[in-house]
């Protein structure tokens, strides 16, 4: 199995609404048989109904309350860009669950919610190299 | 917000045992302050203690049982790669929920969850162009 994602879907409850939200963030994707595709460098984020990714993976959804498990992270390219995508998100109807506040590594970084519960840190780490593509590369920790 | 996802991290109960799981996948990482970072293409995919990211996220963990509402997929390049990949999860620990099939798309894919219940799809989609890198591109469904 390679080492790679080509597609995170985040389910959702209102696909309107959730599209609404990102695209109060920005974003800007197509919609095609109730399902958003976000195109987002070299992999795709989705937003799909809960019911259907649960029903299509197997898988059985007792209830969409709380944390999942899973998080996703963007690191961007200084503090103050931390702030203003948590503010942005705010107004957007995220729920902040975690203020920006300095990290242990030397970072900056804080969480929001989107409507579906879905956690997003946003967090400029000085020790993650960010290409101008927005890629992210580990650095050798050896 | 940029359109773009830097990390996805998954949460664990267990970090040995996941990333045993997904090194016996062929994936390589570093650990780091009980961390495991996989590069992945233009991001990093990390392992974590789950209860360390609730509480990272300012969230409460009602459980890690069952479907936390998102899934990951990696899209593969042929029929036969789908059936290999669920085969070799399987070995290595995985629970395949949904056994490959076609889909409605013309594609051909199956579902497992690693040993914390994270979701992957394997998927092989003729619609959907993936690049010599494994990068996906949603096509202009205009």
């Amino acid at each position: 199995m390679e080492q790679r994602v080509s597609i995170i879907t985040l389910g959702v409850a209102d696909l309107a609404r959730a599209r609404t939200f990102y695209e109060r963030l920005g974003w800007r994707g197509q919609e095609v048989q109730e399902t958003v595709f976000f195109q987002a460098g070299a992999l795709v984020v989705v937003l799909w109904g809960r019911d259907k990714l649960a029903e299509d993976a197997g898988l059985t959804d007792r209830g969409a309350d709380g944390f999942g498990g899973l998080g996703l992270a963007q690191n961007v390219r200084s503090r103050a860009e931390v702030d203003e995508i948590l503010h942005q998100a705010a107004e957007a109807g995220a729920t902040v669950t975690r203020p920006a506040r300095e990290t242990f590594y030397g970072g900056y970084a804080g969480y929001f919610t989107d409507p579906d519960g879905h956690p997003w840190e946003i967090a400029w780490n000085p020790g993650f190299a960010l290409g101008p593509d927005g890629s992210l590369t580990v650095p050798d920790f050896g």
